[in-house]
């Protein structure tokens, strides 16, 4: 019976996540697999720290040389995150050809074109399922199982934090701030939510993303994002109104010679697949062009979802440890120029004067800038000021920004409130 | 540059789907596997017929030989259908130590044990992803991506054609005849219905999926199947009206020493994933004891989603040809007991008398035998007779069977015209 040796770099709630299902179920694994999995050694910082794992404590150790030039180890699980210093020892690890599995998103999304070529010139693999969606084989699905297609769209919900939040704003109608703080007494958002809520960390995602299902590596700065700190009550309110809920949305589009990411809010009709995507659950979209459509959907994150992911690459490996299974991504040699042009349906929501001629002023201008009205909410409050939504057909974004810039010279506009993109019903 | 080389038995809606996208995705597989996909032999029933697929006719043979006893072919194809001659082919294919890749959901249910066994002694591969939901690629999914997790249950909408006939009759408010006719219309159902709309399609492909997360082999007759035929709009209408939709529902669940399975019309909340699951497609629901729930979606037939499982699994073979890669299900040790209690909540409608007591009088007898109501519908009509609609708390099966037992013996009621399972929310 073969042994797979693991070394595992941190001891985090990933690690721990993953030692607790390597021990729950040991059985299992080996029954499938044919192979025992073995924890060699785990790099901690503190040696003596309490920990809830059921693991010797000779297997700690603060020497990094330990795990990446350990002659006994096979795998490599890097679960540190940041990217110093886990760049040089995963690094350092492929170069001693030690096949490494991480849930690195940060490190993947900036190192990542680099790490694969050091994987492949030394045959070695490098996997991380886990740094995308958590639970979700979103990774896997496109390189394997779904192999045969040319992907042309990648889009979902793929930041648990934000979609928790939102959720939390719908259901209960408490605003933005209620519901950051509620997150991270539940420990779905870090004390610094910035990340989470500013789309930095849905960014990350998507340019992994986009390079698994286009081949074509996506520098973070290509990826236009707008989080989620604008979106009030009043926006969900017509949202719901309107029959649809609002998501944040990271996407990638394949088109003739281009591609488009993005990661914006997003309103989406309640009939959709992805509307019932709730608080923790992340989904991702693909579209092939023989398969069609397929979603996943999932915990994107935790420590057992996430632990299953970085398992799951490990199975992978030590399934194939004794052939010389190789299985980096070829890139395709096409290039895609990467755009930025926002052709979507959008809603738009601004406080006008309460009077009459208001509407048809700023409808002539919306007409001038070829742009056409899918529905418009105008209520008299016989006020001052009315609220006045629009939801327009497709246009490129650029239209919608030179309307904007005229709507915004009338006296009778007091302000634009908000500028969401709409996804149509599948 | 390896060219790998692929035999096909029977050219109908699957294989030009299949054959159609290898010519359109060739440089993108290349790319991806480094290998040069060929079609040798294509077994046909007749020669002169035109197909719409671009292959030479030498390519043509109507004598199964020429594929399965072929030294040049690596991978047998079986698109054929059916059980025999299907199940000789399969087998002969193997004993040749040719691997072999089919989407005959009949033959693997009933053939698949035996099957495995002779890819295994014969160091090939034996793969049928294209079984079950069509383009999803469910099967491997289980078996490789979340490989990490015991799977404690399995369920969701396998079948297309009943998922079609249930969506129309929901949004259009058609009965069942008409939304029959129309998805043969469509080429969703086919001329005898049978199959789909009495559940056997959904039993064969549960069957299969319980076997593969489960790693037991269930008899099709251990299977308590109930289709759609005596879903009335009626029922369509106070689902909608308690908050529900009604889909064709195929589930496994796996507790302590049991297994038990079921394909049955089921209530499933709105604000469940598998609601949004609309005509032709697919959706399986799967939990497993790290990752949580795992949904994957898409389209559930068809030429090129059914084409893209196949070509999923060829190109699975063909990256691993050089090496011996086997990688059969290793079935589990333990074996667990099939059994049939239903314990879930249910929808129950009732034609009674229309005078007082008549309510009191049989929620009598469901307290009796230990059910409890979460919501009772009841609307005098001041006619002769009243619907009633009851969903109960969960309990076992037998508890409403003995209860409607006395409930039928009652004067007062005329008809116990529905009793369909209720789904929780997630």
């Amino acid at each position: 019976m073969e042994k797979v040796r693991i070394g595992i770099l941190g001891m985090g709630t990933v690690a721990s996540g993953l030692v607790n299902i390597m021990s729950m179920n040991r059985d299992i694994i080996h029954s499938r697999t044919g192979k025992i999995l073995e924890i060699d050694k785990v790099l901690v910082k503190n040696l003596h720290k309490n920990r809830d794992v059921d693991l010797d404590q000779s297997k700690f150790t603060t020497d990094a040389n330990e795990i990446i030039n350990n002659e006994n180890v096979d795998i490599v699980v890097e679960l540190m995150g940041g990217i110093e210093p886990a760049f040089e020892y995963v690094r350092d690890a492929l170069l001693n050809k030690k096949h490494v599995v991480t849930a690195n998103k940060a490190l993947i999304a900036t190192h990542g074109e680099e790490l694969e070529g050091i994987a492949v010139e030394n045959g070695v693999r490098l996997m991380y399922e886990a740094s995308v969606g958590g639970g979700i084989p979103i990774i896997n699905t496109m390189t394997n199982n779904l192999s045969a297609n040319d992907f042309t769209e990648i889009s979902g919900i793929v930041n648990g934090t934000t979609n928790y939040i939102l959720t939390q704003m719908t259901e209960r109608g408490i605003e933005l701030d209620e519901a950051v703080k509620e997150a991270q007494e539940m420990g779905f958002a870090e004390a610094d939510p910035s990340s989470d809520i500013e789309g930095d960390d849905a960014a990350y995602k998507i340019a992994i993303l986009s390079y698994i299902g286009f081949g074509q590596r996506i520098g973070l700065n290509e990826v236009p994002k707008e989080g989620i700190t604008h979106i009030s009550r009043e926006d969900i309110k017509y949202a719901d109104e309107l029959g649809y809920v609002i998501k944040l949305i990271a996407s990638s589009q394949k088109r003739e010679n281009e591609i488009e990411l993005r990661v914006h809010p997003t309103f989406i009709p309640k009939t959709h697949p992805l509307a019932t995507v709730k608080n923790e659950y992340n989904a991702v979209m693909l579209r092939g062009n023989a398969v069609g459509e397929v979603m996943l959907y999932g915990k994107g994150a935790g420590a057992m979802p996430t632990g299953s992911a970085v398992l799951g690459d490990i199975i992978a490996i030590a399934k194939g440890i004794s052939s010389e299974a190789k299985e980096a991504i070829q890139p395709l040699t096409k290039r895609y120029q990467v755009v930025n042009k926002g052709y979507s349906q959008y809603y738009i929501r601004m406080d006008v004067v309460d009077k009459p001629g208001v509407l048809g002023y700023i409808s002539n201008i919306f007409g001038k800038n070829n742009i056409s009205l899918a529905s418009v909410v105008q209520r008299y409050k016989h006020d001052l000021v009315a609220p006045l939504v629009f939801i327009t057909h497709e246009v490129e974004r650029k239209n919608i920004n030179e309307a904007l810039q005229e709507v915004r010279t009338y006296g009778n506009v007091l302000k634009i409130a908000s500028i969401i993109t709409v996804e149509k019903s599948l």
